[in-house]
């Protein structure tokens, strides 16, 4: 088996002191106050400790400020949104965590990832905190109950999401092709396509469609988000993680098209209120 | 290291030709078809496949057939908790998937496990299938969404049984037990307590108390279901993985005491219907 190279997930920032900066830093900076809440360093520390440290130590996505986002170009609130981007930063890191075990079948990680907790507990941990992230979600019903039915409908595209034909798919794929690569001489572009798609096409999709359904946006408008979404996460595979194009020059200019196609998505919304959601491009482009 | 002995998990069924041999039997039958139809073979087979296989595979819990009882028994109908069922059923076949898995700081598992596919696909599809168990569950709001707030609050209650302060701290206990086995000498006693507790008691509660909220049971039956579940998933632990009681007799008297404090939670009920959901502490203390 050859030595494989995994490229590292790296979080691309927009330029400090620009406003779109500072409008996506200030949605993260809330995003993590929630979160030390949620999930705060208690007793049992066996439980706590470990499912702290996943959740803070994995890189930072950018689907849950992309939910927030979302929720507020709709008319909604910031803490309608929270809830579920909350939700999605959990399972997305208990993702990473089991990504990152050590298994037999599996390609080595280079470079190597620090463990702080033995695979035992990185395992568990991580098959603790998706329940977790759905507990938050369900749990924030209001006690009238006027919200429940969005919240059901948020589940349901999370769930989606991130399951078996969703972001868990997109991670069995890039293992084969990882394994695969430098034997076959597959082909590069299309795996990577689909690797980005499922990973983060769909997973930024969700966000956008689960932050529109909470604030209580039209059919169209969620519609219009998801394929806003679809595109910011491809964009965001590309280039953050590579395109799999051995030709660089092609990688921009397929980046550069999908920016237009994600703008063309959001022309339906008032253009005096698109800006957030919009810069969130120069963010992960920076 | 000592070669450490795991006990299988043995499913106990009641003698078959028995009234409440086949009234579980029947229930079981229900929700395997349900699943069946959830989970069909259909392509992408990477994806299906491993699904199918591991849920179908894994040891009977009798949660999932609790689940059905404790709606039934409170006036509602079978197809209410079916999706709460089936959802159990998925999130606990997942969960086994994982503790099968070979991690390098594990005990060996004795007798070995067949595994039906790689590490990789164990681990992943594991984690496909707990989202799809909460999705069947979400998207069973009806149209209407008339039972929204139930169905929230059970995913709740499954969330907080099967996270990391319910079966997965059970599943670490055990794996930190069964490592120290041996060496230090531990109080058996405790030990298998709190993991039958985590693992089976906390789960069975949650199932019957998830049933009873489904079918729109108030807070007593509720309360007196869950308090019933409790200790029929402590009998089921202790009679089909071991008391952890080096003396067998203790454990036969502790087993006959918690069947009683089974039957007592279930006083308030109408003696006419309760027979369905007593009937399942003769199929697993047969």
């Amino acid at each position: 088996r050859p030595s494989l190279v995994r490229m590292p997930v790296v979080m691309t920032v927009a330029k400090p002191g620009t406003r779109s900066s500072s409008q996506w830093q200030a949605i993260h900076a809330d995003i993590e106050a929630h979160l030390k809440k949620a999930i705060p360093m208690k007793p049992p520390l066996v439980v706590f400790e470990p499912m702290h440290h996943l959740t803070f130590s994995a890189p930072q996505s950018t689907a849950p400020a992309l939910c927030i986002a979302a929720c507020e170009l709709v008319g909604g609130g910031r803490d309608q949104a929270m809830p579920a981007a909350s939700a999605l930063h959990i399972i997305v890191a208990a993702a990473v965590a089991h990504e990152n075990l050590p298994l037999t079948d599996r390609p080595e990680i280079r470079p190597p990832v620090a463990h702080a907790f033995g695979p035992n507990v990185e395992l568990m941990t991580g098959d603790g905190m998706v329940p977790f992230g759905f507990e938050l979600l369900a749990r924030s019903d209001d006690p009238a109950g006027g919200n429940s039915e969005r919240i059901l409908r948020a589940i349901v595209e999370i769930t989606r999401a991130v399951g078996s034909q969703g972001m868990v798919h997109g991670q069995y794929r890039e293992v084969e092709y990882l394994l695969s690569q430098g034997r076959d001489g597959g082909d590069d572009h299309e795996w990577a396509d689909h690797v980005w798609a499922k990973k983060e096409g769909e997973l930024h999709a969700c966000a956008a469609a689960c932050g529109a359904i909470l604030g209580g946006g039209t059919e169209e408008e969620i519609e219009g988000l998801r394929k806003y979404g679809f595109y910011v996460g491809m964009i965001r595979g590309v280039t953050a993680h590579g395109g799999g194009r051995r030709e660089h020059g092609a990688s921009n200019t397929v980046v550069e098209d999908m920016k237009k196609l994600a703008l063309q998505a959001l022309e339906g919304f008032d253009a005096g209120r698109v800006e957030a959601v919009a810069s969130i491009l120069d963010a992960i482009m920076s």
